[in-house]
């Protein structure tokens, strides 16, 4: 694959996966009787704001929509397109799964990608990739007021972190930028997927005592 | 209307709004049993934090606050004030919904200026103005724990994009600033005491179904 | 106290409280379920939050763990430790309530010196220091879904505040800095004990009253 093609997919991947994540963000809002205003600004900070965070912690400026604010315009369109699809959004479930999964990967690769052009070091570029991938999910849970599921569900966060270190390990090997990108897409696309079917969970910390 | 007047309006109408939204904040911290400090701390995040969110993603240092320490210790003081005053709140129902579309439309115009200053493009000075108008009443229903009321309530956010819509789009009719400020002001304040007045209501999007 | 010793101090309690702040927010994750990834997510929030939001505000980049990427390595071990020594958390209850006050003092004097390095004016150093001390509690309970403790607890903010004006105060007494920082922790200290073992609180805001 060369470096043009590479790019393209991973950007291709971009733009499917923030229309994916506001589509499915605006079901969220659907489900807390938002109104329409409520249901774009839902799809907005699902989909840009795991970016949005990222950049702000590591001082990157300017943030991805005010570069182009072209994906606010895309995102905020997906999500009211939802809520006149609603009916027939039940038999997407599994495409839309696919589509979480394809945004989960794509965002963490070009959420290492960021952190790399910074010259950050191997640990906040891993960290970049995950919030990226995952934050926009928790702000969206924290809006619609509830407990993160990225905290409770099945190796979310995982699957980003494997994806990251996936990506940074096969460059040490000296394997070309226009390998690895498809690589590590892949085989965290798979992970997920897998997680998915066969129901993977991570432990989980159980902890019941009233102090504090 | 010369120069320093529009200025001098606007920035009497910013004092204004941030003390009645710290009002306003100190009644629903007083709704969640808070102490005095919790109750000032509420009412200087919904006051300033629409401003401190829109600078931060916009990049734009240093925050409103942080140049002018002042407007903490007005918020702050005006909320203590509302906890020993609030059996007369209730009475003053009436004032409190028109300073808060006061702030609203002030806290708009002014955020679309922040952004317009950096000159951003014309849809990100229309986000920023949102995201000043209206970010401050997200964060304290956060940290109140609720969903959001400004996703659910009477055409809030809508206010603010026709507010900053007009204020952008009155300069490109070459009007003069000091002409554009004011009528921006006026139509978005009337605008939002119509919906206030009958009820208007955004179509909602009630979505029932659990797959995630 | 020479300059180097009191430096020293204060860089070891803060090394001690992120540790004990990672530990006491993994409790709260396993009272919510959380899998061990959400564990170590809360716990590197709460420990290392309140600095990150103090510089996002102030625009002091790198951010604290960007430039030291191994207080994450620490905070998210000692999340997970937390997990399988669950039970014995319970005996060592006091000495994490002592940690967790080390902890308030330590991080607030920290974010004073932080805002006095970038040259803030006091009250801006005062509140740099609150958001450091406080913050990180605040996203724990957010993101937990709870309605701050910060806001209804024995004095939390407002030891925060009375460590912070000390530690300021003393330096206008031209008392060597190596003096005024051991003095501002350990009277703040004792405060947060004091309130703790005095169970001292704030006069709380009670309303009840359902217009908006």
């Amino acid at each position: 694959m060369s470096a043009e093609t590479s790019t393209l997919l991973l950007h291709t991947l971009y733009l499917i996966a923030i229309v994916a994540e506001a589509m499915t963000a605006a079901l969220a809002a659907g489900r807390r009787d938002m109104d329409w205003m409520g249901v774009c600004i839902i799809a907005c900070v699902t989909a840009l704001g795991g970016g949005s965070l990222r950049d702000v912690l590591l001082g990157h400026y300017p943030l991805t929509w005010v570069a182009h604010p072209e994906y606010l315009g895309m995102t905020a369109g997906a999500a009211l397109l939802t809520a006149f699809m609603a009916p027939w959004m039940r038999r997407l479930r599994r495409l839309f799964l696919w589509l979480d999964a394809v945004g989960l990967v794509a965002f963490t690769v070009i959420g290492c990608q960021v952190a790399q052009h910074m010259e950050m070091s191997v640990s906040v570029v891993l960290i970049s990739g995950m919030i990226t991938g995952c934050a926009g999910g928790v702000l969206r849970d924290v809006l619609c007021n509830d407990v993160p599921l990225l905290f409770r569900k099945e190796l979310y966060a995982s699957v980003s972190i494997v994806t990251g270190a996936l990506y940074v390990g096969l460059q040490t090997l000296d394997w070309s930028g226009n390998v690895v990108v498809p690589v590590a897409l892949a085989v965290g696309l798979a992970f997920r997927l897998l997680a998915l079917r066969f129901n993977w969970q991570m432990p989980r910390f159980v902890y019941r005592d009233d102090w504090h």
